[in-house]
């Protein structure tokens, strides 16, 4: 059922003859090729020849190679050069670091460098916390990876893991005015990712932890926690949690049901599925029941783990066992984080009714949302081309603009409660149905909603901080940045 | 003999009485207490009462504390607040990251993200050499530091560090388009500080190290060298000694002497004073005495270190020794890296004639260059406010921006003589005189001459590579960037 998608577009330039009917081939050739054509340039006529840059969306690389050896195969045409738009898109990278200050002069020269900058220095120096206000860790992430799981192509490493970094960098300008800087680390040593993160943290007011492999990453998350003073985010794990419940929130007001009165089956217990199940807990399910690639999770199994051992001690009240379809039997929620087509239709139809299924398993969901659909009363996905995409970018930037406005040290399961419901509560009661409980990742109001949630409850819980500006020498205040 | 500069600027928000003589009785107390000021606005004006700001410049810290209390003794006069231009252009940061794709819609995030993103990763993972091209490693740069020889102000540790590094990055965006991104590591130790290096590498073009204190500085770098396949390159030593030598080429050429035939005393062997050394010894000058705190080094001496040993070893053929004032005496070139007012008038009256003395000890020199002026025909300093001032702007920029446009994977003596040739040469014949043997760190063509001559002995240097654009599964071609 995929579509050609701009994911795979590509530009192939073609010398054709000069007949009238030469265009209207190139076309049909591909579109019985299955390339969906975007656009159709002439870049040069001649008596003897045409040249035609053809744009076209395909299925996949191989598809990609199919529409242009189809195109070779036309009489006296002859394909040029193909550009693949995905890789222009990423020709020297995807972000720029720029000067925010003027440099044009000697005056420019002498404050924002030499000898000016000495007294900044100074003043941080004197008072570290001063470094929130006078530079970029004011506003900086690190998005920060070891390639150990990137998307779904797995252990890639940390150059080829790069190209996600950027783009995340690129959503947290795009979405929330953060600088994020890819960190991509070359090490799966947890202790060395761990000291180096330590090591690197000065110039950061957050770390948002991506693509690092299940388990190592609780371990690294948790223990960075413990050792730096700024807060720590791992995406895979949070980001999707504050989505998940966000979207969890607006779907049972949609059937009318109470979290306290539901039982919701978690699938996979990942990174995703585990932040998922905490992050549930702090809303007090009746029950929730996880399944992994060996059944459901219970107490009886003695998982070496300690993540699935604390999982099993903290879910399944009824001591449930057996399979995933014997977990969603009367359940009144399935979450999916795991792997495609792991259950049937027939499983959805067994389940109580009203029934939520979030099926988020990328690009292949746990079942066909349109199979799914027939028995449940709301389905969503991770995917752009079904309704209720559940997709991250709804979260990260909104949380680190709270964060990092706040000044705050750390990030608590109450932020990102807050964050879940501000994401909820953008979609109105109007607007709010069983296909529309997420707002687009495009809708402007999601990340400053977020941000103020994250930000409130940061500064709520605070211990209030030192007076601003001390030790400079001089009795200017920095209480307030608006102010200058 | 210093002046109140931009560096030091405060702007004061008084109130005064609305007598007609407020503003001169304002400015002629600023003017008494040392201040100079640059602008007078009136803020507010009422029956009973101005409002004025005044920007001054002031000598200090302490300076810009009297000029404002000798405001606070006026009759009538408050003054309400100070704010410090200086500390005003360095809120929030003076760097920032911003993307460079569009994303505006699905299409491009399909592109710039998932889905589409996942085929960089792959071609990336099967090929390398393409971080190169496809991510921002391609014009990246990590301005990395400890913290521990900061400016002139010593071990004030990573986070007081960042406001120097991130002006380095201001600067590489300003005069080379280059992102460079501050790296300030919370260790001083030698082997976590390389290996954190190591770690980090895989987004990066190149390292810059900068304000590392020797002799560590020394072993980080080399050890780098050997480790990483991008240039390392510490700018303290070797930006310092680019600028120094395409200075002295110049110099040499307005007083019609050759290197070969000079003797050269460089006073200071740390960061800077062993990498000039070192540079210089590529143009074989007749002879080069090494001179710091104990004297003239000399092989006789039995220094520990094993720099200052091998420096001895090189330097110094006739075996001279003695004091700072022997060494210069009768010396053709004298080369101040080291500390104010080491060096008498007296001492450079009796250097060779058409004496060159470069004293670049910052703010204050080893000679006051007015008095130098009498008896040298050539005098650089590292200050602004006199003629030929030695700034390592002029080379880091440019040096980086020619290695990041090779895809080079070292730096090479040989580039960096071409880099101070190439700055030499930007002052053609007609300008270049005792006054004007360095170009202005504003003149724009410094760092594309740089950066050119950069490249070139780069690209000759270096293997060629494997063919690019392979195992994308396309036939698309990236050997030349430009073409798309």
């Amino acid at each position: 059922m995929p579509v050609p998608g701009p994911g795979y577009s590509i530009t192939v330039r073609v010398e054709a003859p000069p007949s009238t009917t030469a265009a209207g081939d190139l076309t049909s050739a591909i579109g019985r090729a299955g390339g969906v054509i975007t656009a159709f340039d002439v870049v040069e006529s001649y008596a003897d020849r045409i040249v035609v840059d053809i744009t076209c969306n395909t299925l996949s690389a191989d598809h990609a190679d199919d529409v242009t050896k189809v195109l070779e195969t036309q009489p006296g045409v002859r394909v040029r050069k193909v550009s693949d738009r995905t890789f222009l898109v990423h020709l020297g990278g995807k972000i720029d670091v720029q000067s925010r200050v003027a440099l044009t002069n000697r005056d420019d020269l002498s404050r924002a460098y030499t000898p000016g900058v000495a007294r900044v220095c100074t003043a941080i120096a004197e008072n570290p916390e001063d470094a929130r206000r006078l530079t970029v860790k004011r506003n900086s992430v690190a998005v920060v990876t070891d390639g150990s799981a990137v998307l779904g192509l797995g252990n890639i490493g940390p150059e080829a893991a790069l190209p996600v970094m950027e783009g995340k960098a690129a959503l947290f300008r795009k979405f929330a005015g953060v600088n994020a800087w890819p960190v991509c680390l070359d090490t799966q040593d947890t202790e060395e990712l761990i000291r180096a993160v330590e090591l690197i943290a000065p110039v950061y007011g957050g770390i948002n932890l991506e693509d690092i492999a299940a388990p190592r990453c609780f371990e690294i998350e948790e223990r960075l926690r413990d050792k730096l003073d700024i807060p720590v985010f791992h995406d895979d794990q949070h980001g999707t949690a504050v989505v998940v419940l966000g979207a969890l929130r607006n779907a049972l007001r949609v059937v009318d049901k109470d979290i306290r009165d539901c039982r919701i089956v978690v699938c996979g217990v990942g990174a995703a599925g585990s932040a998922i199940i905490r992050l549930l807990q702090q809303k007090s399910p009746a029950d929730i029941i996880a399944v992994d690639i060996d059944g459901i999770v219970h107490t009886g199994r003695a998982d070496d783990d300690p993540n699935l051992s604390s999982i099993a001690a903290s879910t399944n009240v009824d001591g449930r066992t057996g399979e995933l379809s014997d977990a969603v039997r009367g359940a009144d929620v399935f979450i999916g984080v795991s792997a495609p087509n792991l259950l049937a239709a027939d499983d959805v139809a067994g389940m109580n009714d009203d029934a939520i299924v979030f099926a988020l398993a990328n690009p292949d969901p746990e079942v066909d949302p349109l199979e799914a659909q027939k028995h449940a009363k709301v389905v969503a996905t991770g995917r752009s081309d079904y309704p209720n995409q559940i997709n991250n970018v709804l979260a990260f930037p909104g949380v680190f603009r709270g964060l990092l406005d706040a000044h705050a040290h750390e990030i608590t399961d109450d932020m990102m409660i807050a964050a879940s419901n501000a994401i909820a509560d953008v979609v109105d009661g109007e607007r709010l149905n069983a296909s529309f409980i997420v707002p687009s990742v495009f809708d402007s109001t999601v990340s400053p909603a977020v941000a103020d949630a994250v930000k409130r409850v940061a500064i709520a819980s605070k211990p209030a901080e030192p007076e601003a500006g001390g030790g400079t020498g001089l009795p200017w205040s920095m209480a307030d940045d608006a102010e200058y």
